[in-house]
């Protein structure tokens, strides 16, 4: 598929999501070629007459691109909770379970999430799988005992990876490191979000489990398919 | 009992405690001011020949002690793992599970301790109780959704109460604020850690759980007992 097609369906997903932000709420904006998408259409809604009670985000990107469109976006922080957080994703499996952080901001984006009433995804066809596969696992980790962790996840053979920025290690936001753990398939990524929830020295891990309430799929096929989650 | 007398008590813990350091280990070092006491004892070991591979701390003022004492201390990330870790402890159960982070370095002490081959802690007897009590338990919790994070606490019944510095919020080393659980009783330490482990925006918490090995206790008797873990 041409890029131009693809762009055409990124937007019919994002005008989908868009349709779903009601009057008066406070939404939660995530990053990403298709959320930059959704984003234009909010501004048309806008437009329309949608007014929204708050807008947070989850990064500089996504701040500016609302913000040219008049929106006034806040601070997490400054808001009790989120209503709706519309996001993408790097890998959904058929649970609606997910791989986020290949950007770098996945702390920031699980702390949207989870104090999210709703979040929906909207991704193209090549993120989603069966099994989460194919997309290194970030993980965030405190400088303190990164060696450590570094360590004990190669002997536990999750194939640890430091992320890069040239020739020195990345740094978050928060000033911690991210180790990507090149797993070829997490069949089983309740037990290993429990595993990294529970070691020292993780700050949090990009195992999104039982966040995403409905995903907005923009299929090769050039169709558009939705899938709600089952509670 | 009067001070000089207690502090008589701390100090012959401490001694128990610096005569089980071990030539050419990798020693980790608490704080406070039983911790103070080993120090000095640590200090006259190497008087008489004691010589270790590294040195860690969890604070500037026992690093400021040790060096004053000519040891050379390390950062915990320029060593490989710690064989002996000795802190203190602000509570301690019959399992010797316990609670820390009184000081607000809660985050560096777990990593410390997480990596120690074997933890002591010296405490004094009215530290030790059958179940944790008596002390609130510290949770580090990120700024971005500290706010909805001490909701939930409140909601939950945890007594959540800001930890305050002046007027202002208490900020850690890693420039996270602290919550502090004010509840009477910890019966179930295992379930309290597991739901704070799985907190989105909690850092770390003050539960140490199957972390020390072996309790020295300077009892209000007059009398030094040490306890082992049993594994």
């Amino acid at each position: 598929m041409d890029k131009q097609r693809q762009d055409e369906l990124k937007k019919q997903a994002a005008q989908k999501a868009a349709d779903l932000v009601e009057n008066g709420i406070i939404l939660g904006v995530g990053t990403g070629s298709t959320v930059a998408f959704f984003i234009d259409a909010l501004g048309k809604r806008k437009e329309e007459g949608l007014s929204l009670k708050h807008i947070v985000t989850t990064s500089n990107r996504s701040k500016k691109q609302l913000e040219g469109l008049g929106f006034k976006v806040d601070e997490l922080s400054e808001v009790d909770h989120v209503d709706l957080t519309v996001d993408g994703a790097d890998r959904v499996n058929s649970d609606l379970d997910g791989i986020k952080g290949g950007g770098g901001a996945l702390t920031l984006e699980k702390n949207v999430a989870a104090n999210s009433t709703k979040n929906i995804w909207i991704v193209d066809g090549s993120k989603v799988h069966d099994v989460l596969q194919g997309f290194p696992l970030p993980v965030e980790v405190l400088p303190i005992s990164c060696e450590q962790n570094f360590k004990r996840f190669e002997e536990k053979g999750l194939k640890p990876v430091w992320r890069m920025d040239g020739e020195k290690r990345y740094v978050t936001h928060y000033g911690n490191y991210i180790i990507d753990l090149g797993l070829d398939k997490i069949e089983k990524p309740y037990d290993l979000a429990d595993y990294l929830d529970h070691t020292v020295g993780v700050v949090e891990h990009g195992l999104f489990l039982n966040i995403c309430d409905q995903v907005i799929i923009a299929q090769d096929d050039g169709t558009i398919v939705e899938q709600v989650k089952e509670h």
